[in-house]
């Protein structure tokens, strides 16, 4: 059926609205495909349906294409299932919860791996069964702390999960690979250009994961990349680890008064001043800053951190984030934060400006805990050997030349540092470059927990009880339309590409002749025809302008101007992109038109 | 795809569910369409989700057929909109209520016609811009008391909504008219029928209203019929209502012992022993039964209201809560329920087994409200004239012949009572017969109740603004999958009308020879290229029993028997239904089959 602009739900804004911060969020509202209905939360005007519906089918297709099967979970799920895998408490602030009526614990689900989970163990029992690839395309919701930019990052929106379940590794790794593959041939399809990063797994728990990164300056996850093809998000990246450095002549430690010197640039100031090296200046490199940091459980408890790091480093919230839990006794998400006064008054031991590791005044030989009973991390660089500037737990004093391993030791190593440009790709394929982009498809190497932790078991070849290794992958379908409007857009509106544009034609009717509206009318209807979906400006009292304003802004790949050239039996045909325009005569329009959305 | 039943994710069960009440919802789990999340929350298996793909696009073919455009709403709102037109407060406990981590209150939608009024309201200005109509086919939640046998009361659940903007009364009705005709095409298409039956608008509020019940004996809903042509839900059924009589004549009424008489039977004995009528005996109609109902608000107060009814009538709850709100001071949602014993203590002046109209012990001439202060509302047959036999406020007393106008007056008129098999149909075409029914879908003449609560107005012919009239209209998509499989099945399993069946042919391979296989598979592969759609029970180990019993339980309409006539070059194809076969050669199948499925 031919969209008829006289009569389509549609009002296009002249004005940018005031909230929208991004081109995609902007233009998607202007050019009326979206409204907002709550913060993150939008409703689908006709034209953006049109638009969904096409990626879902990009989506779908390639789903089916490696032989998943759809399902549809409902959004609204009972809480026991993620109470058995610790993820009710460990979403923490993430998720929606609700009771019903009778006061029973519900969720509204963000992803749904216990749903699929318990699913296949209701059905299946066989190593024969397996594997078993299962997909939904369904609507899922976050309760974002900043929802932002539209579609990019909203409370409720669509995402195609699927689930693979295999009876080994072996299976897990084709699952994986094929989900991979399919990803790839999605984006390609939708014209949206990603990069695979090595990702951490977060939350979701397992082994290995890899994101699918749109690159974009307005993207909210940074990666690195290396001319050697190392790509990764920060928080995966891992540092080169420098070998261990023999410390049997290094001198002693020497603890010395460095008054006035709580930070970094005063400290190496006042050891250039006081203690002169012979070879070199002292640096930031050279000293051994010890941040404490409070990490907050998905309990809501507070644990008091300190790590160190180089001075010349920053430490890296985010990057600590992916790894802490795997260093507290504790699952799920963990934000990190900067101590606040309280968490330092409570450990009077840490002496601001002049924290050390774990060292008790006067005590030559410095363990960890010694002096505050907390956790103490370090950065891979601190490796045994080296030697380091750094604080002596005492007003106004530092202890030079304290070597690691040797006069302090530490409950654990993390990436707990900013990745700089020009730090080497930890695969030695060269120096690291940063760049941003969205997050529009995750996937992920779960293995046993969730199995484990429902009981997710079958009959393996030798007839015993195997616990099932599962996948789990996610694009994220309204986002994606958001990365697309973001990247196909200049300052006049949208440029969809030709696979997910709400139309294949936009035909516009310039002029007040009736043999003008009716030649176009004609076109449309024989546009449709010939396969194509057509948008037809048919609105009797509007003016060229407005309307090839209204064509450029909603951005249709190919628009057909029906005008005063009508005269000489002419139209205009014109690339939305390139605004490149060609004469042509009324006859041969449908053939044009029909040959260039075939391309 | 041919649909392989080798990989298909699918297990279907022996065993009746335990807890599936009725015949649609034990087959649905059965042969593998859906499974159980939470009280009535349902997942959906690839087989369940080519049934709702195909009623889906049924339902978008006839929505479009009339000119609706498709918009997609958000399932999570704020509250907001919808404490603009009160229903935040309305739906008391049948919606869930959740806050996000601001503590902003939300609700997950049950219906959407606040956000459809401003969606509109922020689009158009002018009665240029209407009529317009719009759907969306969206997951909705309503928190029931008792979800009930599957799909057919689930708590999340899919509907088609839609709704129509009006700029006058002759625009809705016809708005209204083709919805009604889109209804009735829906239905016929999906091979279910329906009875479009006059209801009352309950808390959707407006002025007409019609259901579309599908008559079935597990139907909730009982509606009533007459021989020529009068249909109503019972909640709409009106009383024919008698002529006022003229009591100018009458005796006065007269306060008389009547010791053991607490309920209507003991009081006709009574009567018609001390005191006999000469014409006939005294009847129950002859008596006034007075009820004490507490009408429970949306707020939660309860309201206790006293109904005075014929004594040969029961009072139907269903019936009063239909209309009770437009008699007390409040909107919404009010439930009706028999007043409890804490209500009558708090009512001294109700004197159990003798409770009459407002009767002031010793007064003859009486008034509503003259010693109880409570609401008093009559069923319809109360008319001024009649005179009755009824309580006189004291216990072991009664007064007869309480004329009706002349002795007591009431605060107003109610549809109180059962509608009986016989009672004559309100247009006089004849004595009612009563039936049962699931209601499918319910279209309702808004009018202007939520455009004046949420200010939707555009500019009249004249310039003026001018606020504008809706419609809105609902089919149950779910529950339509129910109600098919409930009127279409036998004790072996389901058989699907054609047109929503998971697919167009399910091929049965029984055997083991190869050759059976590869003829299966090719004919499974014929069929879809001639355009059908294609189950295969390829499983090369399971009897032919077995694929014979789920072929019946997953009730494909046609059924083709890849089996021992293969080597006489001849195969079965069975109905569904019917359970007729018939042999035909090899080379004929695909055309046969393609026939019986164009049918």
């Amino acid at each position: 059926m031919v969209l008829r602009l006289s009569t389509l739900f549609l009002r296009t804004l002249r004005e940018d609205p005031a909230d929208a911060e991004v081109a995609s969020h902007r233009l998607l509202l202007r050019a009326g495909y979206i409204r907002r209905a709550a913060p993150g939360i939008y409703s689908w005007l006709p034209l953006g349906l049109k638009v969904l519906a096409r990626v879902e089918a990009i989506v779908r297709e390639e789903m089916e294409a490696i032989g998943a099967q759809e399902v549809h979970f409902p959004a609204l799920l009972p809480k026991e299932p993620y109470e058995a895998t610790n993820r009710w408490t460990e979403y923490g602030d993430g998720i929606f919860r609700l009771q019903d009526r009778k006061g029973a614990d519900y969720l509204l689900a963000p992803t749904h791996e216990e749903m699929f989970t318990l699913l296949v163990k209701d059905l299946y029992t066989s190593y024969k069964d397996l594997p078993v690839r299962l997909f939904q395309i369904q609507t899922k919701y976050r309760d974002e702390a900043r929802p932002r930019a539209g579609l990019l990052r909203g409370r409720e929106f669509i995402m195609k999960d699927s689930y693979s379940f295999d009876i080994d590794d072996e299976g897990l790794e084709a699952s994986y690979q094929l989900h991979r593959g399919a990803y790839l041939r999605i984006f390609e399809r939708l014209g949206l250009d990603v990069v695979p990063v090595t990702a951490t797994a977060g939350a979701m728990g397992g082994s290995r994961s890899e994101e699918f990164l749109h690159p974009t300056p307005i993207g909210e996850d940074t990666f690195v990349r290396s001319a050697g093809g190392y790509t990764a998000n920060v928080e995966a990246v891992t540092t080169v680890v420098p070998e261990p450095i023999d410390f049997s002549a290094a001198p002693a430690a020497e603890v010395r008064d460095t008054p006035d010197t709580p930070t970094i640039d005063t400290l190496v100031a006042h050891a250039n001043a006081s203690a002169p090296r012979e070879d070199r200046a002292w640096t930031a490199a050279d000293t051994l800053k010890n941040v404490v940091l409070a990490a907050v459980l998905p309990t809501g408890e507070r644990e008091i951190v300190v790590v160190g790091v180089p001075g010349d480093r920053s430490v890296d919230l985010k990057r600590i984030e992916a790894t802490i839990a795997g260093h507290l006794e504790t699952g799920g998400e963990v934000a990190v934060e900067a101590a606040n006064e309280d968490d330092l008054k409570k450990n009077p031991g840490l002496v601001k400006g002049y924290i050390g590791p774990g060292l008790t005044p006067g005590d030559a030989v410095l363990g960890a805990d010694a002096s505050t009973g907390l956790r103490y991390l370090v950065d891979p660089r601190i490796v045994s050997g080296t030697a380091w500037i750094t604080g002596a737990n005492e007003q106004g004093r530092h202890v030079f030349g304290l070597v690691a391993g040797r006069d302090f030791t530490w409950d654990g190593t993390i990436e707990a540092v900013e990745v700089r440009e020009g730090d080497e790709a930890p695969d030695g394929s060269g120096p690291l470059v940063a760049a941003r982009g969205i997050e529009m498809g995750h996937i992920f190497q779960l293995g046993r927990k969730y199995a484990e932790a429902l009981g997710l078991k079958v009959l393996d070849r030798n007839g015993k009880l195997a616990t099932v290794t599962m996948g789990s992958y996610g694009v994220g379908v309204t986002r994606a339309i958001a990365a697309l409007a973001e990247a196909n857009h200049d300052d006049r509106g949208l440029i969809w590409p030709r696979h997910v544009a709400p139309a294949d034609v936009h035909v516009v009717a310039t002029g007040k002749g009736a043999e003008i509206f009716e030649a176009a009318g004609k076109l449309a209807v024989d546009l449709e025809a010939a396969g194509l979906t057509v948008l037809y400006d048919d609105r009797p009292k509007v003016s060229p302008g407005v309307k090839f304003g209204d064509a450029e802004l909603i951005g249709v790949p190919t628009i057909v101007v029906v005008g005063r050239g009508l005269a000489d039996g002419v139209l205009e045909v014109k690339d939305r992109r390139t605004g490149e325009a060609q004469n042509v005569a009324v006859a041969d329009a449908v053939a044009l038109v029909r040959g260039i959305a075939a391309d």
